[in-house]
């Protein structure tokens, strides 16, 4: 997948703010590539954008239409249809990161097929990879990981990313998940990939690379969650992480759709991850923590970090509100 | 998949004995399945069971043609397509273990429609699956791990099946690969599922049952196995198994695949597999090694076993030459 930027992101009619957040994601990390936001009656959403008419993104120079929203029922309704139809014949690729696919909409495929435009439904690997052969590559290589999933594993790679780019650092986000994929521009939805080659897909999106270029790879899940750990695994053993951040979240009381599994220790996290990752890179060591404490009370979160810094003798920070120069520092 | 016996081995043109294997597990662990072989002109393979014509398996009580032989050059040859084409249309439904899917070929397909006959591609999953949900499941689980990749975790679950069964025991195979699922008549392949449910699979096909029942769970792969050890965690997790046995062939230079990576100490495997078993059953707990010794010199392996056994205090098996009868006894 390589999609084309700049992007004009569609909000539909969503029906509040945190429908949109995949369109959110991309404004936030991606602003120099967003020409405008796209809005349908009765949209709750806004991204704070110059609304735009199909021809006047096109205009502006606008290659893809970004559906960044999630659609009502897991239904792409005809109102969505219309406009994505009407974007294909101006001229706009077409990029989501649904659970349905556009390829599936007839009128859709046949439009694209018909003008040429190209229709990017993120979470479907659209290829198929080879098994992973466990060579070294050149070039470094960061991999978040986390206690659990939706802990700010994709959040944490991106400000790693801004934050080692404008330290004159060479690093490129390598994606795993549809948002990620949206605000790079290419990567593959690792959990969507045949079991098989689940480090094989790592491999293939993290290649040979200049030596003092670092790939910052989103990770996915946790190897403590009993759903999706074999996807967590194989992230691990693809990726041959030089670098580990781990990504916690402290207030969860268990496991996300889990209610009968506690999180694990950040300690017994981080060895069981250490020793997974030097399967195939024997020097793999941790750099830093990464909490999310938007949901501790006031006055706790700084001596709750200040705590952890102690205990793990790392780096740790809460990176959207403080950012990630202490990790930075340590990378090189 | 639930795939109809008795069946008919089909071994096309085999160009030897070994190209056969899959149709010489299910003769071997099935042979009251097995009306009779059915062998192409220049066929290098036999089983030892009557050679039939497809009406005369049809009139012994055939149910289903099972492709038992790997296709040469993995193309599916006119010549096979008339027999199969054949058998659809005398009443059997085809079962297949190939790469390619019987389904894709367009007669087949058609005639299988055309005839309500069912066309089994037992590579391919032909449903999907549930997220995991870690829930404890009534009934035991023993699951087969390995120091690597085809060391015989198949076989020893299905020799324990047999020894638990002639125990008296209530065991059923649960098969995870294409060979185990022709023999148990039903299973998945796991590492042909989309990643997120690997765990999902195994509870799916290892539901709860009656609390003496053991399902013996057909592993894949190795932990240590830096391509597949996603689809060995999801398997291990998903299992929740109560019994460990670790299969293992000491005569391997590296992983299979993999020249740069040695094996896996044993002790370290089994830590390694013990403590991932536990994040979903916390008394998983090992319960014998199944040593593959038929490339040892001669008078090695009994004192390899002997040295095993005393060094992890478990029995350890060559369950091709001595039986699995250790380790039955300590499964009850």
């Amino acid at each position: 997948m390589d999609i084309q930027h700049p992007y004009l992101l569609f909000l539909g009619d969503a029906k509040d703010q945190l429908a949109a957040k995949t369109a959110q994601g991309v404004a936030h990390w991606r602003p120099e590539w967003c020409v405008g936001q796209r809005r349908l009656e009765g949209c709750q959403a806004d991204l704070g954008l110059t609304d735009m008419t199909l021809e006047e993104a096109w205009n502006a120079g606008a290659k893809t239409l970004v559906v960044g929203v999630a659609n009502r029922g897991g239904v792409i309704s005809d109102v969505w249809t219309d406009v994505l139809e009407r974007a294909l014949m101006q001229g706009f690729d077409l990029a989501a990161g649904l659970h349905n696919r556009l390829a599936d909409v007839p009128s859709l495929a046949a439009i694209a097929a018909q003008h040429n435009r190209k229709l990017f439904d993120v979470r479907h690997p659209d290829r198929s990879f080879d098994v992973a052969n466990g060579r070294k590559r050149s070039g470094k290589r960061l991999l978040t990981v986390g206690t659990d999933c939706s802990v700010g594993k994709m959040y944490t790679s991106l400000a790693l990313e801004r934050g080692m780019r404008d330290s004159g650092l060479k690093a490129d986000l390598r994606a795993t998940g549809q948002t990620g994929i949206l605000i790079a521009g290419s990567g593959v939805s690792i959990d969507a990939v045949v079991a098989d080659f689940i480090s094989g897909a790592v491999e293939s999106i993290s290649p040979a690379n200049e030596p003092d270029h670092w790939d910052l790879i989103e990770g996915q899940g946790s190897l403590f969650h009993a759903s999706y750990a074999g996807v967590s695994l194989g992230l691990l053993h693809g990726a041959q992480a030089d670098a580990l951040v781990l990504c916690h979240e402290p207030t969860r009381h268990h496991m996300r759709g889990l209610p009968e599994y506690p999180l694990p220790e950040l300690k017994v996290c981080m060895e069981a991850n250490l020793t997974a990752a030097r399967l195939t890179n024997p020097v793999a060591r941790f750099v830093g923590i990464s909490v999310n404490t938007s949901h501790m009370a006031a006055g706790e979160a700084e001596p709750y970090l200040r705590h952890l810094e102690k205990e793990l003798g790392l780096p740790a920070v809460d990176a959207f509100k403080d950012g990630v120069a202490p990790i930075v520092a340590r990378l090189g």
